[in-house]
């Protein structure tokens, strides 16, 4: 189960749409489909999002092989620009392009495109290589959470199929599962697009850790049951004080820890992070079609020209959050604090 | 659109899981076919299924014409015995159970079958048309809270479907609507039947006030950003001390309408409370099968066995209710002595 897979010049995709009921992968041989398949959330997640714009850049910039560097950087900027377009929540996109043109701009000028490309395919599958290592540190760090057997509830899918391997938030509960103190999973549905429902439960059934799905609705029954001793889940995009864009959903979830005593964890790597904006009411969040909600699998579940809101993603006030999981340990109240020391950190 | 029809010694029930898509009548000329329509959800909602019932008892005793009354009072027990196995959470069912048997049980000894029977359907009919009155006073009463133009959000369906007319929940909207008070609803999908996709934006579309399909998800992201002034929800049952069973979800929207600071209504007569039960610890929660979450109208959804809760109901702590609306007026805290009165005056 590979989500984003680089090999000779072709970027392949694991569509994740299809699962869990066929296996499937989309070939991407140009950057528009790579494109495509991130505007159609073949591929999601945030971290796979980056690690797939990335390889879609090298794509684009395979386009520009011959051209005059001058003219190479231009044209590459506008294929940067479209992907950017893709999806405006997640940062991990935006950091993945940055990074990459990064590399472009600091070669000398009259730099002959074939080592830009070259360049950039390098720098490309460092971000994928880098993704496998962060994820396996957040998981120990994680894991370090969970000293006695908890049963943890997650929302959408923050797993290997969201990232490159491992997972962010599933990566946390596979190690925290293979030290013996994970008695099971509760996985929300996540509607509309059944992340939790087609991807989580999928994923933990294939490692065997035993999963117990719900509608998204349950989660404060299942709370108020004490079936879950703690809430973990991953993120799309954190402000500088704390505040976590992720699934629509996740602020619901976290109020209902709160008002459970439950706590309530984020996993994220620092490109999730966005230390430009202050706090989340600068976020900017994806609304998606009304199809989303009014079918399902092709089937009509609701009346024919229905009005519907769909906000892709919501923001968890950093109040609510008892500590954010990253590659470099945990990050705690005052986050103003933390996050800058973090910031200071991956410099 | 009526959802309980009783004409010629035939229960008609308009069926509810084909709505919106199929507009589709069950005849029953017998009650097994009444007591399967509750069990597969055809008829649902708490004062719809005491009418479906109560209608149903009638069908039963009608194939016990002729028998000794001594009998016939007897196997009319075993009925009722059945029709009570068929949904263990709304307290209406078996109301309407023992109203009817009560109405058999204060005839003479050796009353004649047919007049036996006789008022038994006296007493169904009026159990429908008594549904009908206590629905439009519960809308006066209901639209009082409404008094400057006010977003609702609902969960489920409480409405015309879920009654013998007009609705608990969506019959207050209804009245407020009509006097200008109401200027939009957001109708709760409900996973997993979705009875407010299929159902309430149904109603309302018809009757043309203005709602807005939300998976049940973004509720919270609807309160935080001020989209919504109240929530009103119907009730399956209601204990003593004002602890509310409603339809799975009801308690999570509940704790979210009380960290936005939103008042949170429950409309029902008074035929859902349960005046033997102290607290809603005592009401029994019915969980129905997997199959529900993993699949969608025939589609699977999830991976094939994996594990499933799914409780069809949870308790909302009175703590988090503003008011119970009922056909005798508005409850209030303290419930323990405002249900006291409830039951006072009801006898």
């Amino acid at each position: 189960m590979r989500s984003v897979v680089w090999s000779n010049n072709c970027l392949t995709l694991l569509n994740q749409t299809l699962l869990p009921n066929k296996v499937e992968y989309i070939e991407c041989n140009d950057w528009q489909r790579a494109a495509e398949a991130i505007r159609r959330l073949e591929v999601r997640g945030a971290p796979a999002i980056g690690a797939a714009a990335a390889f879609a850049l090298v794509l684009g910039a395979r386009e520009l092989t011959g051209l005059e560097f001058c003219k190479f950087k231009h044209k590459l900027a506008a294929t940067a620009e479209a992907l950017r377009q893709t999806r405006p929540t997640a940062i991990n996109l935006f950091w993945a392009i940055d990074r990459m043109l990064g590399v472009v701009n600091r070669l000398p000028p009259n730099t002959a495109a074939d080592t830009a490309i070259a360049a950039l395919e390098q720098e490309a599958i460092a971000i994928a290589q880098e993704d496998r290592t962060v994820n396996e540190k957040m998981a120990a760090h994680g894991a370090g959470l969970f000293t006695t057997p908890t049963t943890v509830l997650t929302h959408c899918n923050a797993g290997a199929l969201a990232t490159v391997a491992l997972g962010t938030a599933l990566g946390v509960i596979r190690k925290a599962w293979s030290q013996g103190n994970i008695t099971g999973v509760f996985a929300d549905e996540t509607r509309p697009l059944l992340q939790g429902a087609r991807l989580t439960a999928w994923e933990l059934m294939q490692d065997g850790i035993p999963v117990t799905l719900i509608t998204d609705n349950m989660a404060g029954w299942v709370m108020k049951n004490k079936m879950v001793q703690a809430v973990l889940v991953g993120a799309d995009r954190i402000a500088l004080n704390g505040d976590v864009a992720n699934k629509i959903g996740t602020y619901s979830v976290a109020i209902l820890a709160k008002e459970h005593g439950i706590p309530f964890y984020v996993a994220a790597p620092v490109s999730t992070f966005d230390f430009t904006i202050n706090s989340g009411t600068d976020i900017p969040i994806e609304e998606r079609c009304a199809t989303e909600v009014t079918s399902l699998g092709g089937n009509c579940v609701a009346p024919a020209g229905v009005q519907v809101f769909n906000p892709a993603f919501d923001v968890t006030p950093h109040t609510l959050i008892s500590a954010i999981i990253t590659e470099y340990g945990l990050l705690q109240a005052p986050y103003q604090e933390s996050i800058k020391q973090l910031a200071a950190l991956r410099k």
